[in-house]
């Protein structure tokens, strides 16, 4: 591959541009997994991880992606046969609706329209109807990653109370942690299953399970045959900062500077960071005259925005030009979305100079594609840059 | 942890010391793992891994450590119930045969002593009385690498031929592969499992499953539940270079390094090289009066050695006095020898300077600690590494 | 010092943003100087820098920066109480005469605005004038950092031809080496100075003089004192790729990887994309209503551009502000222009993101000072960048 | 080149093993040398750097390799014609001489052996027979790498005292800075040189001037020409943590990591991990049946060995063989030495296993040229390495 100058602008929706810090950290010489070194690193990432979390229970680090992550949610706390009620969200709530059914589970998928987050109410209705409580989980995205919309776990929370129901809460925030503000225990959910190579700005590879109590005790009952994905041996071993089998090791380093900056930056300014890039953007694309695909502002992610592009008008071929001309990656369009949106990432290690290139190297796409646009996004962009944003919205929060 | 002068020997058994262009590949920024460069990385590193399994089949690679490729191994060939025939060799076949329990598998697990590779007349046995075919798979672990014995695969598919039995033959290479001579096409073997952080130089975090045509075929019939580790969509997927999921992008840029290193050494001398690391090993532990694990010099272990000290001295309180005095991380005793062995890992990437750097470390340590020794084992080990030593020994090719 | 999210931008006039490969190659592990690999190194890093300065004759690597390599040019081929003759281009054309000054050299300081090049005419005369030859040199800045404004040398050579007069040309190139066609021998430059953290895109630390046969025989003659920049010793050592002392093998081994890049790229194309994005920078300069510190477009620098503000802003606020807002770094106003001008550096490793990322930080930084500019000159730089540019501009051949 | 598989020894006496964390910190991205963050690290540097020379004074770090900081301390404090007083220890000390001349300075160079460190009565000699106060200057080399011999500054110090002489006294420290303990300001010393590649662990590059009071007073007179290496303007700027030009900022953040580590580790158990190496190394040396070109005892260089071999052996030929056969590098003859001795490093970043590791890879080398030694080196070494050692000599307190 002929190496194009300056530095590449890697805009997907992750994984994300890893700070120098942390790549210094992974290129570390490999440490022993049962020497004293590692025990440190390993107790000191097993307790700092659960503040991203907001948790106060264990989250266990995988050394697999996040694919593996979605499966441990599930094989750790289910049976085989066991409904799981989901909801279409976009591709990759479908995704694990499909990793469900291979796994012997049985998905309920409400289905929805790809331009908005879950709907707690129809949760709740479908709980409510459920007097013989055949549902053991729910199962939803917190940060549909294909179409840049938010669900309000909160309101999915309150859905299953209202039902007086007893199944457990899983949640992806693969693309959320360490972006948008989600909280583990505050909002009841049970297994929260993350990545590395989102918010937390490291490369792919390591990935994780936040765990309740309540979802400690389903583990005891599950059926579903695991072993390299179970929870006890994990616990067990992490108990003294180490692996029941060999970690990540390097990524391990840089998952430590990952959260020193993190907690450097403070997570409340890292989330108002992202509210600013978010808002920055949909301003540009606004300005443009384009659409946003998630259809309703109180569901706007933080990590990303997906942009439809006017009917007739390729998305693949924007972002080759974008590519080839500004060395910018952006996201492609997912599923029943391929080629019709371009997905640009607004997360993990960026700032207002590298979200402007990116906008920038937007129009300048644009213009060599021929799409019809309104001049002056990046003007938009800059001032609502400039403005004094409020403080990261929390969904949670939010009266509904 | 604070720093210690010089550069750490890391010579456990793996993860080994990973070379700085790899360690630098892997620094390099996370690209897009759905744009055109990775597309040409990952049909390169997917095609090029198999020559190291002298494979011209297809080779899965995980984004996960060993411990899943084991898995995968089991859950893409096998049902629930289905019996595996297995060798205890040590603490790593035993830790793969509560693998297949807890899948819900029925392992039976032939006894060994923990100082020798698989009885192959052990396995015909059992397979010849095995006239039902209840086997579906015979599953043993090619370098033990808690003993560092060998176990002659070739062998191995000859008592399968001999006793005319379908079952597959699934092998764990994760301390053998690109270390000690291995063969997966000319040898039958139906499922190779590889790690990356052994032979392969790299840290932990990608591994593999190099499959027969049997072995898909089987994968058609297989039952028990899997997704994130399943072959299908992986192939699929894999036609075109990408992969169904995110990839350890990072540990791929750096197998393309690794790669290269073993091509450019080429296979039979980084074979030839750790063949005389490991003469050399054993002629000074020889010189110094220990006993090595491995009883049969037809199965040394080319890519460790474990040396018993005499009893009454603590294996564990060496291995801390050489790390504190020289820097230098030995491997310590699994399971029922804990504490009673250490470890020398001489596999990777190394040179006569870091064996014998290793092998002084150790002297190092008897002394500081009072464990009696005869020294001169140095002189004996530098006269082996100075010899012509013939060329690999090629288990799978001697006459037995 | 906090971290800042994102990547820096580093826009001054140099040093520049080094390619993550160069980095990766300046952290390899220090040579032995003395050594084989390092001597294949040196023939190869000495060989190939010709290329850049476009000469045949030798190019002597210093292990200083670019201010010990003004002194090089000097000491090797004055003597005490010669006469040279310079322009006043701007900061760096001063300082360079008042090293001459502190040498024991006569330099004779031709006053000029600091808003141009050299003007050729005016060395004429003087060289005219000077029909007893006290000149010994014309030493000049071929791209002044301080103000933008590049000057003709081929139009200085034919100045001193058409005067007939012996003096030697000296030629600093130090922010126009790899950046803005230069072309040592057919220029007839005698000594070309050049460093290392501009158009090459390493760190500071190694620093060039290109030399031509007439300038070696001054070299013999010259008297002034030296040692640790002597001519002589480097060119005998050079022959077979070591050095007399110890070089700065690690910035060595960095320059390796930036010739690969330079040569991959291709110098012609370097040129035009340096070229591009200096159009880019002064149409958004220009659309915003600021007045560019070179006066004659033919003059203007695509290396960098030095923008005024209007009366009564301060440029180093509007830095200031920039740097915190958007972690991008811009050159300040040097000497008389302090306060006055500030500076955007696009020179080495950039691509079409960046240098929009840069104007879009620097429009980020005038709407937060308040100080007036007409929006929209991003949509200006981005129609120029996607315009098809006519080829570098190349002063040299331009018919005057 | 080829790769050569494990990590490289390079054990010459200089430049050195640069750890990992200060490879990483030079690979950083080049910062602003004028922006604030660089203000920091710049009065960081200086300040600490001082700690190492221990002195209270002024150090100057140039941007240039040691050889430009031994003409620093001479053009700043020296002017034509003036004579000094120098002591041939070896290759050093001879083209430091050499440089004295070539500046149009009188040397007179009294004449010493090659195997001894300067001969402090000779000098105390010298200087009472100059009643004139010619000398002006008395310029010594420390640690002579070429010869593993350490001069007793105290003792010179002394006899300038003794001789009631105003000579300044000039002292290159640049093989024992940060290795051998060294005392700027107790000692009296005016100009102590030293560089970046050796004791401090860094890549070469940057170099140092230590200056006192009356160094600084002798400087306003000095007359010889001076720019780049001028110490007005340095001093200046250095006052805010800048330099009056651009500075080698990469090797200054590694500078900061080194300082760090340093720190961390205690002068004074730097200073013993050498002096243990040292001793280590000629137990084996003097096992094998070696001389050491160092003949008094007293002497011995803590920073390297160079090692005589019998009439009709060739010492370059060993270092071939052990560079192909161990990948380790060791120092070559210079001068009159040429081939008759091998120099061994044992400075900077190394602990037990690298210094144990270098000697294995010389009896390799022994072994396969046939040069007869007496074989248990190893363990004389190892015996030495264990012992408790007394702490570092200090040779300027000694006794004498």
């Amino acid at each position: 591959m002929k190496h194009m100058p300056g530095r590449h602008f890697l805009q997907i929706p992750g994984p994300t541009n890893t700070p120098l810090p942390i790549l210094a950290a992974i290129a570390k010489p490999t440490i022993d997994h049962r020497g004293p070194e590692f025990g440190e690193l390993g107790l000191d990432v097993l307790k700092r991880i659960r503040g991203v979390f907001k948790t106060k229970g264990p989250v266990i680090i995988y050394p697999c992606s996040g694919t593996g992550a979605w499966e441990a949610a599930l094989v750790n706390t289910l049976s085989a046969g066991d409904h799981v009620l989901m909801y279409e969200t976009g591709w990759f709530s479908t995704l694990w609706s499909k990793m469900t059914l291979a796994l012997g589970l049985k998905p309920e998928f409400i289905k929805g329209d790809w331009r908005s987050g879950v709907d707690a109410k129809a949760l709740e209705s479908a709980l409510l109807a459920d007097t013989a409580h055949k549902f053991k989980a729910v199962a939803v995205v917190h940060n549909e990653t294909s179409t840049g919309a938010v669900s309000n776990i909160a309101a999915v929370r309150r859905a299953i109370d209202n039902a007086k129901h007893p199944a457990l809460l899983l949640v992806d925030t693969i693309s959320s942690l360490g972006s948008i503000d989600f909280r583990h225990d505050e909002w009841g959910v049970d297994v929260t299953v993350g990545g590395s190579q989102k918010g937390l700005m490291l490369p792919p590879g390591i990935a994780f399970n936040a765990i309740s109590n309540k979802a400690l005790e389903a583990s005891k009952q599950a059926k579903l045959p695991r072993s390299f994905l179970g929870w006890n041996e994990m616990l067990a071993a992490n108990a003294t900062g180490y692996f029941p089998y060999t970690p990540s090791t390097n990524l391990l380093q840089g998952l430590k500077v990952a959260l020193d900056l993190i907690e450097e930056e403070g997570l409340d300014e890292v989330f108002a960071r992202h509210d600013r890039a978010a808002s920055a953007t949909r301003r540009a694309v606004e300005h443009w005259g384009f659409e946003i695909q998630c259809r309703n502002p109180a569901e706007y992610s933080s990590s990303l925005t997906a942009v439809r592009l006017p009917e007739g008008h390729s998305a693949d071929r924007l972002r080759k030009e974008i590519l080839e001309r500004t060395n910018t990656s952006l996201g492609n369009g997912l599923g029943i979305l391929a080629d019709r949106v371009f997905r640009i990432g607004h997360l993990g290690d960026f700032n207002a100079a590298s979200v402007l290139g990116t906008l920038a190297a937007v129009e300048v796409g644009l213009k060599a594609t021929g799409i019809p646009y309104r001049s002056g996004g990046l003007d938009a962009a800059i001032e609502t840059l400039n403005g004094n944003l409020p403080p990261s919205n929390k969904m949670g929060e939010a009266a509904e």
